[in-house]
């Protein structure tokens, strides 16, 4: 799985403070562009997130390249629809000799794992066959894997992001939608850090757990360390 | 494949009509609810159409039950962001003995039908083993093929639904999801026959083709006919 | 100020239960649309909630007509995007003697009601003036007030209703539009009693104030009465 | 009225064919990023536009700075809801001494200007009155005109943008946002040359015009000299 920052709207932090400046703000335009500093900017962000004022994080946009990724795992992300992708199309690209995303827990099982391979080459071949046999690749490719990878283009605003992470990043999100989202994370951290400082599951930016029964325990661990809702920074 | 008109916002076109209204009126909208019939709503929606001033057509939804499909066609589905979706989890529903969905083009050629057949079967055991090896289903599922049946419960507005009818109702959309988008068509025709009167490709609706050199011909022949965007009816 | 549900999806309830019912089931849609009870859907329906898995509420949707409501209400209005608007037209709607909103504050002041009033009659009488010279409709009103009554229909889902409740239920919202919100809310509470039992500020839906400083206390007072995050019903 | 580009996507002709690449291609990311020229983006742009195949556009984001512009037009913008925005707010910054805009028909009627400019400054001098009398400015600004200046910053992405002027630099669009608009496009045509060498209204961009009998009548001249749809290029 590799996840790159492809592109992102530059200086990210005070593009979202000035527009949320002008709210409040008698001044112009581009006087508040002009005189915000990084730390005015990194304030500003802040209350922002407390009141739940969100809107302003819209402008800043971030576009991703995610490959080496299964269609289990893309068919989930797209289901965000406050994003744009582009997606490679088995409908046009040959899939003879596919890669295909092998989970760890079939990886950590001698027999699954000896299962699973063979499984992937059976269809393989069953594809290259169905293509020989004169199947169009739109149809052929009905017999491919979950598994199979695919790479996508997408790109997030800072608002429709901090969501995905709070839903993503949860211990109980499915693991690969889970370390897409996790590296998607660390990657805007480093451009937009006061953006994303709080970001990632509920329990770590906003000290709630949803999960009910369910829970994996962490929001217990995080308030008896009186560090729910804190983020991870 | 089964696709359903599970409900609908009641009298749409009366709806659309009188919400269109609205915006050029004086009277309020009680007396615009009143006064407002079948006949005067089909020629104000007429001239919407005509003028390509589509918002009114928001108000109208429309919920579908989508099932027996693969998830090949659910993964462009849920592509539409204009649209509210609830799938058949493979995280949480087991998938032995799943159903396939069989493309006509491997149907119509024996050797064909012989190696899918089988290639299904051998997944579905494959499937099997992962999990009573210990593999949790939503690990499990990697193996699952495109073929898989799943099942939708999908809502759109009108709107919406005039965009997908024109991209996926279009000779060259793939075939599964053309099926499904022109029983969807069939079924809301039916409900709001007006809205609906030119729905489709671009050719029959709207007298142009995008295709280019992949065009199917037909809107030459609609050319030829004098039919090219008037519709079906 | 005249809000009217005036078409809604029937049966919002079981619509919303039996879509959310379809993503952890193996029976077929059919079936899950006959055999749920009310009883069923409501138990469903508040276990989404708790949950925070609020996309099946998108299945349901509800249009309003609203009027006698000010250009100042219908601008924060139209601010919500997930949701459909046709607004009567200034450009083409004459505005000569226009009806006006008058907000309670000035409506409690004498001296205040008085300005208020004689320069409606002001502006009113240079709007026809400007009229007169010539001055076509679309810029004869820009003299006209925020005060101007506008009429609007919306349809809104039920999931971006909640968010809009959330939002503009709040004593902190402006007013007008939190007047408007109240009235949506006891219309759809009406034909969806359960989706919207907890609807609200966040106080009430939630358990949680946003607004910090400028908090009304409410609060407080849900807490000290164990009814935080309860509902209001 | 002042139109600034504050951020946008780097890249952005690039970013959009490098994602469109990516559909079509079995190459993996970083390859196509890195050996994308302009002349290539172009030519692909290009290819998009004419097939109508947009979702890649999606990709590229522009924020812009607005000024100077009046409250009706504010208002028609924020109806575009594929985009995000941050307003003055009239509820929390004062407005006494207000700026407004002059559409320009007045500006060219005498009598017409001499009627504006005196009800402006009445508007203003009861505006003061009211907050004077203890009226809270979110109520005092009932009274205040849609000619009244607000400012903002709007975020489209390059799809959106294609819609917007499409409908906004119609000679029938309202003059102000028309003007906007149009000095939107100006702005990133310099950055994004070729995403945007065909935008303009519909009959510049795609030879079409839905006026009908409300029609300015350019298309007629750009069909004489063979000019529809080729773009203002």
């Amino acid at each position: 799985m590799q996840v790159e920052l492809l592109e992102y709207t530059p200086n990210p932090e005070t593009t979202v403070a000035m527009a949320a400046r002008l709210c409040y703000s008698s001044s112009d335009i581009s006087q508040l562009a002009a005189g915000m500093s990084q730390e005015e900017a990194s304030r500003l962000i802040r209350m922002l997130y407390r009141m739940g004022h969100l809107s302003p994080f819209e402008h800043a946009s971030f576009t991703f390249g995610i490959s080496g990724v299964s269609r289990a795992m893309s068919h989930q992300l797209v289901r965000h629809r406050i994003a744009s992708y582009s997606q490679k199309s088995q409908r046009y690209v040959a899939e003879r000799g596919f890669q295909y995303v092998l989970p760890p827990s079939i990886r950590n099982n001698e027999e699954a794992r000896r299962l699973f391979a063979a499984e992937m080459a059976a269809i393989e071949q069953t594809y290259s066959r169905l293509v020989e046999a004169g199947i169009p690749r739109e149809d052929a490719r009905y017999v491919l894997p979950n598994a199979c990878e695919t790479q996508l283009v997408a790109t997030f605003n800072a608002r429709s992001l901090l969501n995905f992470f709070r839903l993503r990043c949860c211990t109980r999100a499915q693991w690969e939608i889970r370390a897409v989202a996790n590296k998607m994370l660390l990657l805007v951290r480093k451009v937009a850090p006061t953006i994303f400082e709080k970001a990632g599951p509920s329990c770590i930016s906003e000290g709630v757990c949803h999960e009910g029964k369910m829970s994996c325990g962490r929001i217990e661990r995080l308030r008896r360390t009186g560090r729910a809702g804190l983020g991870s920074l």
